[in-house]
């Protein structure tokens, strides 16, 4: 099987910014996403996580993956989300290079 | 310390695929993997997850991460789970570039 | 938004040392980190997970990833968790390159 490259987009936020966030992935044309549950400590505002104690157990974060064929689709992602979410709540957004098998499942026409 | 290259395969699938998965990874030599819980979205058939709502909180999909330290068997573990798993059931591989200490701890010979 | 190069640094762990790799990231300046738990096996020592039917319900392991500026910081966050953290414990370190927005709420001055 061939892999082709595409980019990934990995989301850190609160878990009530879920809906959110996946509006803006879905209206981007993505077809698919993975969250996961996440705890840990935010650089600004509030811990995302009330307490050290907590951060293995008690798991307030999500963390959101999208992958698409261009890089120009995860950046909008990506920039879409730090404007509309991250200006009250602490999150992040990082991009990373991936190589996928069956480029037609990702979008990115 | 020195940091080597490596290659990294991530597997999203839903659940009751798991030992299908696990089967694959560990006849293929990789030395340990990772799983994590999931929810999300896939391009093909059903949802991972039933409902959007549910996406959060019902983990009915896995995250696998497998590191080897060639590129080819990467490949093989991904192609092979594509091929036997990926028919009747949603799910997605792909590949990342990681660099690792100690790189006797996995395989790649 | 413009994205920068950034380093990522990933841990995956027996739960119980959660304290001592946060007490490692966070003296080296990083500005947070996210916490996931896992399942999973490892190569030396015992696996992560006692059994294989319990890999993917019973997280004894968590995965952590901090991000950081310099690629110098990454590699003694890892260096130190192997050395400290790794001797009794099964574990994994491993790097990925990374862009962000925002690179001014990740260290590496």
């Amino acid at each position: 099987m061939t892999f082709h490259k595409a980019k990934k987009a990995v989301i850190i936020a609160e878990k009530i910014l879920t809906p959110k966030i996946l509006d803006i992935i879905e209206s981007s044309g993505a077809r698919g996403y993975t969250v996961v549950p996440a705890g840990g400590k935010g650089a600004h505002h509030q811990h995302y996580t009330s307490e050290r104690a907590s951060v293995v157990d008690d798991f307030s974060t999500v963390r959101i993956e999208v992958i698409v064929k261009n890089k120009s689709i995860a950046e909008e992602i990506g920039s879409k989300i730090v404007e509309e979410c991250f200006n009250k709540y602490s999150g992040i957004v990082y991009l990373e290079d991936v190589e996928v098998i069956r480029a037609e499942k990702f979008n990115g026409e």
